[in-house]
């Protein structure tokens, strides 16, 4: 099994309400740490994964729509708690259908919100 | 598959009474920086894999049973060869206990002993 | 000189409302993994530039107040610009303040605010 | 499942002749930060994955191969495109077949490129 | 004083011709982590030290000239020891120039060239 | 000014016996990452701050010293409380010593205790 990982940031606001995440009611906000993975058990007949170059892009076109936002105000995320397992799962979701035409193997992004917290989603 | 992930550290001392270990056998002692991370196919009502408020208090009340410790002169480890493989599933083994009534899925907890050496253990 | 440099994060919403700021008009956010370096040209009698649990304390307590708020309601940052700058200087003067009893020497607060991006200030 | 990991680094220079890597057609060069880890499902009777100082060496010896090299004028790499995909899986084999004596587990062998990508081969 | 940094990285071949370099006389390469930090004793009247999205620019575009290239080629460094060190001051002096209608303070450059090797150069 | 950085790693046992200390009067351990730097306002004719291998030699002989020692039971620290603090200055005073016939400039020997404290010392 062979694997690709870039890594990318976003800054992000959004609130949690439910009395489930006490302070994190509150309107706050997280820079995630994106750490993309994609994993193929074989190479194409350049010897590699997937172009890194579109893989780049790809995942820098999908963060940017969350890039600088309040998530709260997005339609997308309506009635949703946006907590760092679901935008793994969010981000991983939207790479996979922007990378359709050069990649169908595993994907798998995981957030870093602290330096001591992290949260991924894996799909096949 | 979704994963948190948490970071913790203990400083322990210990020896290694084998002459597999050379230097080591030695009264010496380690900082274990310990990754725990818990997986899961599914999410929570609240779209969190556990509560990771509960998972940092398990795992810094497993942990704290051996911070500040010498192993060699704690009675559960008797008779033991204390090497950071056996650690990682001791302290794995702590954590699936204490956090049985929350998460059922798969632990895995990793303990980075210098900036270049890791051992882990991952368990159903 | 010696240091003691600790390690903390924090989680906030902000907007920075100035052309200048570009995208970070918007109300977004950011995870700020604090580093708190204490310098000294001496030690204590107990071999240490302070007590490393009060600093821990200490810089906990000056972070829980900007913790998971959003700083654009915090009536102490009005008409500011709550640059990571600014809160780098900010973070300072507090435990600086708070400090004052344990600690006469430099103080550098240093914000990493993603994984290429940091700000700091020091001051004597 | 257990693993041990450790961390070595080599410096090299390669270049890439195919239209598809773009400016890396030019003879350039790059550290990589190679994370090798070894699996086992059970431990030796000293409670070890395998003894870290051999995996070390073993490493070591198979990286010293290609540390300070040109890549390009390696004639066990003639004709191929030494991506950091395929290097991965080289040092890999090496490391395979340099340690299967003391061991017989999974290996996977990551290599950092630069502060923001990496790639990976594990195979068993 | 208050500081900002950025990091970038980049990858390139080069030799060092003399003895004094052992196994680093061959052609090999490396990837150089660069980060710049611009320090300052005020900030502007937007709480910045200066405009990071200048000053990512401006080190882009300084490292994209040494980026993918066998600096024993580059007639710039003609009968010069590419060390880690010279590299260090020749990017300093290249940004300080690049940047001085905008930044006026004291630049440092730190190459991170392995997992356990930097080296810097600061300049007023 | 230019410096060059090198990272090696210790493991050691100790205790602190002051009521100051807490739980960490216990016999306990620890891993410190030794970061070792070197300042110097100009370069040899090498363009190097020193042989960073000679360096890498000196820095590993004087913790070799230390490593996998309790450090309680060394007669060279008899009646000290060795702290993070002590040992930082401890070892860069054996560098200093060791090198002095290679270097004449700064030293700074900063140890990582935990993934979240550090201690360090500078000397000229």
């Amino acid at each position: 099994m062979f694997t690709v990982k870039i890594r990318e940031s976003i800054m992000i606001a959004h609130s949690l309400p439910d009395p489930f995440f006490g302070p994190a009611q509150n309107m706050h906000g997280a820079t995630y740490v994106a750490d993309v993975e994609f994993q193929s058990v074989q190479l194409t007949e350049q010897n590699v994964v997937l172009d890194i170059g579109e893989a780049k892009s790809i995942t820098k076109n999908v963060l940017s729509q969350l890039n600088y936002q309040n998530l709260d105000e997005l339609s997308i995320f309506e009635g949703q708690l946006t907590t760092t397992e679901f935008l793994a799962k969010y981000i991983h979701d939207q790479i996979r259908i922007a990378s359709r035409d050069i990649f169908t193997g595993t994907i798998k992004v995981c957030l870093g919100e602290t330096h001591d917290a992290w949260a991924s989603y894996q799909g096949d």
